[in-house]
């Protein structure tokens, strides 16, 4: 058997040595077109940010390694540029020294990745235009960070334009954000990230939302970006990352299908349409975990599993993809955003029923010291309360109930099951009734109607809706919370006193409780509903509405 | 619709809030036997060594927003004595005033925990002996840790024993601990506990294993503290906490049915065997999860949940208790042992049929700076990988881990479910292929047949047995790492060179093939497999071997 990997790091690395230990007969050899096979490319940032001192760090299996303990084939500066299918085998560059050569196949696994997104934007070829795919870009960015620049644009704030912007400001230099789109980090629903965007301004950091950069002009002492505002920024040198395009030009040149956004169409054993082909990894189209739609999802940890399954179909074992969830973390600034399955505003584009819960948990006991805010919302089927997704943005634990909520998602369980999980508790590690649990009682409690809610968004199209009476607005916080600011018109009354001034509320009209985050506006709703009184608990409370108020400013 | 509660703490307080927000009109009293109902008993060691300083902080539902807000009739230190099953009436004792009364109700809830074993040892009722279960004690034994006492000793070595031994050392008190068991932390496994031990030592403390106390001796200046032993320890006081006993005496009085370990027998409603009354929390006996037979597990979780269960019920709710399944985390100086499930002590107890793995991760790619070590040992059923119980030991991560592992044991999910996980990865939170997927990637390989293993103690046993030829011990680490420490008799070919070697191996004898944590050892096992030889790999490598070295110690 004869392996042809073509892409050497995470899916292919993970594909090559699976193989070998299914295999050590095989002969696998693998195809990398840069200086590393396996780097670690997550890393990256923070290795031009210094938090990571030696690129040695970045090389996680030097090539003797992989050579000497997996026997693999491995051929760096090698280009793949022509799959002939028909005589199953791969023509191939070495960029070293320019010879071409055909390199023959039993199995070939596309492990190509996916590529950074050049828009055709004026001067972006320039020399103080730079990206963030390999290690040569990675040493490059380092160079310009270290080498006396003080200020820096980034273009595009995903991942890792959030990423390079915290890693740039870590090295002292003043740095601006430009993203098209009116948030940041864009999976995320945009009331989620709203505090974030005050904690990116709040490290001194420009952001500048809805708006792109339009040509970059070099001068010898740095660039000027021209905005679409008509607004220009200086700076020593600018980083575009907006995106990656699955890198399938090889696949589909060669007539394997492809997906609407460049994915290479896989089955669940990552088998292209051509039996002998399999593609794993950033450069294949997935299926959604949640939705079992087509999807586009790039991430590293689906890559290995991929590689890994791959190369188990070659060897006859039964092992399939079960989809891609979209589990993500990223680290801002010390605070961190973390979601798993789908966003709110995916639903909404699919046009899939659904309801949504917010609380605002510690991440341990707040009689522990130490303990850090999030916020987590919770997406579910109105239906049978099946998890469709969830996100949450704090700082210490959000990771940990994300990881959490994606094991509920795998195992399809449903609302009801998050309040009878039973997590670690002692109170510096959590609480006896986890923000997981506290998510499952309020989104099982809107489910069997004992806390009817009302949305900030729905609130507030209710609000600008004159056609419709505006509910009466009960802020059951203290005085004192009242005083520090309350939603236009609401009315105080304190949740110890709700009972005493039961006449002083309408019996003709809505009620929409709420307190600062849920808890007391719950109780506030349990005891007018008794009361016959027609009321609903503004879900996220007078916090969540904030974030809209930030969001709409 | 009237409610007596007996007990404030965690079970009692959130059956009382919870019965609140369902019925505004219920009648709810509360009896408490302290000053205090809902108070942060788990917090309670942290404010004896000062890492909590403020009493108040403990007090995390103060009795004036229980009455205010939930319109609670708590009555504190207020004893029930009796219950009148016949007239559904508790007679009640009020501490203050010495008076007596019966109080009637139409539902009982039991909500009165458990307390602290003390065992019949001569002099255990003297002042410089102490406990820990409310406020009163925790304010002694603070009085006691700032009171210019220089040395404790601390009889037993569970949760609370390890906590207060913490705290004690935190406020500079030499400190010994004695404890019965061959090892801390009974729960845990023994070798997973043993790093933790030599840690816990590290800071200074004394430990004394399979060791008990057989009297205290008071006197003016101190307290004498005769061992089993024969020896005798010195110190200005003790804590004693060698475990809990459901404090069901009262119901048992009153003819309802307790387990053998006195636990309070209920339904899945949390409902006694008399219809009326209900029991919640540690007083009760609960269903074990995992083997669905009965067991006394007092934690708080399940209490919180157990008390919301039984309030459901009493308003005629369908919820259920699924059982207990022993999730719990435990802060050791620092380091943290967490545990879900069955513990392989229990297994063996039970006779129940397992299989076992252990991996030793980091909490973070190791790249990234700060990664923590960790051993994480995953016990599942060698039948269909169904996962049985999981243990961790270590830093950072750690109870992350296990919460993950506690949700799939919910599921009902497999070792082969943990393969296919999606888990938050970026370097500083975690792995592209987390602990998680590793796990099962390990147990899956095992059940598969890829990666046959043998255990440590199963080694041990294998070399004392003189009826059987050893294994040839085949340690395929770098000539370095034997140089510096081998198992005896072992053979060191570094897996680089294993397969230039192979004529250096028996044919004729089974090869138990090692490395430091078994990855190398699993290749090394797949290499050998393919080229016929009779082969396994030692699970958990060297590291494990050397802890049950430890053990056997």
């Amino acid at each position: 058997m004869k392996i042809v990997i073509i892409g050497g790091v995470a899916g292919g690395a993970s594909a090559a040595a699976r193989a070998r230990r299914l295999s050590d007969q095989a002969q696998i050899v693998v195809l990398e077109r840069g200086d590393h096979p396996s780097f670690a490319n997550c890393g990256m940032p923070y290795y031009v940010g210094g938090e990571i001192q030696s690129r040695d760090k970045l090389l996680v299996a030097p090539i003797e390694m992989l050579r000497q303990r997996h026997r693999l084939d491995i051929r760096t500066r090698s280009v793949a540029i022509e799959l002939q299918r028909g005589e199953k085998r791969v023509r191939v560059r070495d960029l070293e020294s320019g010879n071409e050569y055909t390199e023959s196949y039993d199995k070939l696994i596309l492990a190509t990745g996916a590529s950074p997104v050049r828009p055709p934007i004026e001067g972006i070829d320039g020399p103080r235009v730079l990206k963030l795919r390999d290690l040569a870009d990675a040493d490059a960015m380092r160079e310009h960070a270290i080498g006396g620049a003080t200020r820096a644009v980034v273009v595009g704030a995903g991942f890792i334009g959030i990423e390079v912007a915290e890693n740039l400001v870590r090295r002292g230099i003043e740095t601006t954000i430009i993203e098209l789109d009116n948030q940041l980090l864009s999976p995320w629903d945009r009331e989620m990230i709203a505090p974030l965007e005050s904690h990116v301004r709040d490290q001194g950091v420009q952001v500048h939302l809805s708006e792109a950069a339009q040509r970059f002009i070099d001068s010898p002492d740095g660039i000027e970006i021209g905005l679409q505002s008509g607004a220009s920024l200086h700076a020593d040198f600018a980083v575009v990352c907006v995106g990656v395009r699955p890198e399938s030009g090889l696949a589909s040149q060669a007539g394997l299908a492809c997906g609407p956004r460049g994915g290479i169409v896989v089955n669940d054993h990552m088998q292209t349409d051509d039996p002998d082909i399999y593609a794993v990894g950033d450069v294949t189209q997935v299926s959604d975990f949640v939705t079992k739609m087509p999807a586009q999802i790039p991430l590293a940890g689906p890559a290995n599993r991929q590689g890994r399954i791959a190369a188990d179909h070659i060897f006859d074992r039964p092992s399939t993809y079960r989809g891609t969830q979209g589990t993500a973390v990223v680290g801002v600034f010390g605070k961190v955003a973390a979601m798993t399955g789908q966003s709110e505003k995916a639903l909404l584009r699919d046009g899939s029923r659904y309801e949504k819960i917010y609380i605002h948990p510690t991440d341990h006991a707040g009689y522990y010291p130490g303990a850090e805010g999030m916020t987590l919302k919770l997406l579910f089927d109105p239906d049978d309360g099946a998890i469709l997704g969830a996100q949450c943005v704090g700082g210490k634990g959000v990771e940990k109930r994300i990881d959490i909520i994606a094991m509920a998602i795998q195992a399809d369980m449903t609302v009801y099951d998050l309040e009878e999980s039973e997590l670690c508790y002692a109170p510096q590690f959590g609480h006896a009734k986890d923000p997981i649990n506290m998510a499952g009682f309020v989104a099982a409690g809107v489910l069997r109607g004992d806390q009817p809610i009302l949305h900030v968004d729905s609130l507030v199209d209710w609000l600008h809706d004159d056609s419709r009476e505006s509910p009466f607005l009960l802020d059951v916080r203290s005085e004192s919370e009242f005083a520090a600011g309350h939603v236009p018109d609401a009315t105080n009354i304190p949740i110890e006193q709700l009972r005493e001034r039961l006449g002083q509320l309408p019996r003709d009209r809505p009620i929409a409780a709420y307190c600062k985050v849920g808890q007391r506006g719950y109780l506030a709703t349990r005891v007018l509903l008794q009361h016959g009184f027609d009321v609903v608990n503004l879900s996220g409370g007078y916090t969540l509405w904030c974030r809209y108020q930030h969001g709409n400013a």
